[in-house]
């Protein structure tokens, strides 16, 4: 069989046993001057291509949008979240199939392309496909100019009312590592998770490349119909760069908190979506760089 | 004026200050239920924009070939690094001017373009131009195949001969810390630096990308000539994954140190080119994935 293809429903969940999102390998560890030879676990790591379909029913265009180096699993939701974020896809309803492809591939086995359907009536903005393909001309490119070139989507301003105890910012970690189900053992995986008002983990994901998570975790949602998640708060393991503050913006989540340190330009993108940005979660403390309305007593 | 642009000659460094690489923010930092005003310094991060100009002298093609999101600073390292690791250029006189230019942007004044020139003898395979775009379009497409996809450059076996103390090995975060200019200040930044056999510091630099940190240090050892890189060692801050074992083996760089895990593709790429991958470097312990015959006693 030259193309098998295991067809995943679009809106249900792929997710990928453990299996595939960890190996184990021979290893020497040296401690001081002592060798050993041992095994250790290490996080899946392969390319992911994300290939779209769209147009009218008799012509339809299909390109490759990206391919992403990820942690196997859940990979359409990764698709729909990658590709929600980048304004290619606004309502469920826009896709109308998608499936992971591909050959099995290396020992895991593992189907390395997600080829998604747009329904007919969905038009595709080339300028955002060209954002993807980073065909930009336009000399003096800033900051700022990658802000306003942002979706239209995520170019509006976030309302207060939503509030969180500082207390449950402060828990967030632990909570966090009690339901990683890979982190601990191979210390190669970021985490995203998803937090309801109250402090509950509504749920998490976990890849290689922390941005996969947040699509991974974005992207089951918005398959579920649930997003705008106007009422629910993002914690990342790592740090908080400009691209996962544009992607919790594009889902309306209000509030980001990330156990690393922000950048200038993350902070700039939350300050002007009225977002409440938060690093170095951890030990008990944190800083709140932009929205402190949002955090109440104690 | 409307295009000022700062012209870099080809191989000269090009430093950006400390002030263009970290901007001071006004914080709320929260403590328990503590909290007080104070100001926080953020590593900046802003789009470069890689610009690439060849063909004959009368039919030149410009066209961009990738937008990093990156820290200012040493953007011409940063691009002819990056154009090395993809096999766009090969020899140092494959670059006839590179320089930064576009408006200076934002209240840091900082240009984020680069525009290399190639001399117009070299020819730009397509393939790996189209690499970048990600256009590929082979079902199928594995961790293997990304491998085999590589730049000719790249898919040879590292030779033996370069050996380095355990004892070296275990003193490399103290080194790098010491030398780190801004990261102990703004926790926000990556770094890759640069040792000889002897344990010795040869360069370091920073970035919010640790791609960006890697392909910086080794573009300045390609554009003064000094690659292949047999005889030295490149330890990153973070993790390890497959790309930044590919752009250390652009460079023959035969040990790779992280401070943190690798990932399964990167052991895989490793091994196949007979390169040392070391992970977890920290606290006087460390984890050998492959090619443990260059550690040497004690």
């Amino acid at each position: 069989m030259m193309f098998a293809s295991a067809t995943v429903a679009a809106g249900a969940v792929s997710p990928t046993s453990a299996e595939q999102r960890v190996v184990e390998v021979a290893v020497q560890r040296i401690a001081g001057t002592r060798r050993s030879r041992d095994r250790d676990l290490l996080a899946v790591e392969e390319p992911l291509e994300i290939r779209l379909e769209y147009g009218p029913r008799r012509a339809r265009t299909g390109r490759s949008v990206t391919v992403t180096m990820r942690t196997p699993g859940y990979d359409v939701e990764l698709a729909a979240g990658f590709l929600f974020a980048e304004g290619l896809v606004r309502r469920r309803e826009d896709i109308e199939h998608a499936e992971s492809c591909g050959l099995p591939a290396g020992p895991l086995g593992v189907r390395n392309r997600v080829r998604v359907e747009l329904a007919p009536d969905v038009t595709v903005d080339a300028k955002l496909l060209e954002r993807n393909f980073l065909t930009t001309s336009s000399c003096g490119l800033c900051g700022k100019a990658s802000i306003e070139a942002l979706p239209a989507s995520t170019r509006t301003r976030l309302p207060d009312g939503f509030v969180v105890p500082a207390s449950s910012i402060h828990d967030l970690p632990n909570r966090v590592r009690a339901a990683q189900t890979v982190f601990d053992r191979t210390g190669g995986l970021h985490a995203a998770a998803l937090f309801g008002g109250a402090g509950d983990l509504l749920d998490v994901r976990e890849d290689v490349g922390r941005h996969n998570a947040v699509d991974k975790l974005i992207g089951a949602q918005w398959l579920a119909g649930a997003v705008p998640l106007s009422e629910r708060l993002i914690f990342v393991s790592g740090r908080a760069g400009y691209e996962l503050v544009q992607k919790a913006l594009a889902a309306r989540i209000p509030i980001l908190a990330a156990v690393g340190a922000p950048s200038s330009l993350a902070a700039d993108l939350a300050r002007e979506a009225n977002m409440t940005l938060l690093g170095f979660v951890r030990d008990g403390r944190f800083n709140v760089y932009s929205g402190p309305q949002r955090i109440g007593a104690p």
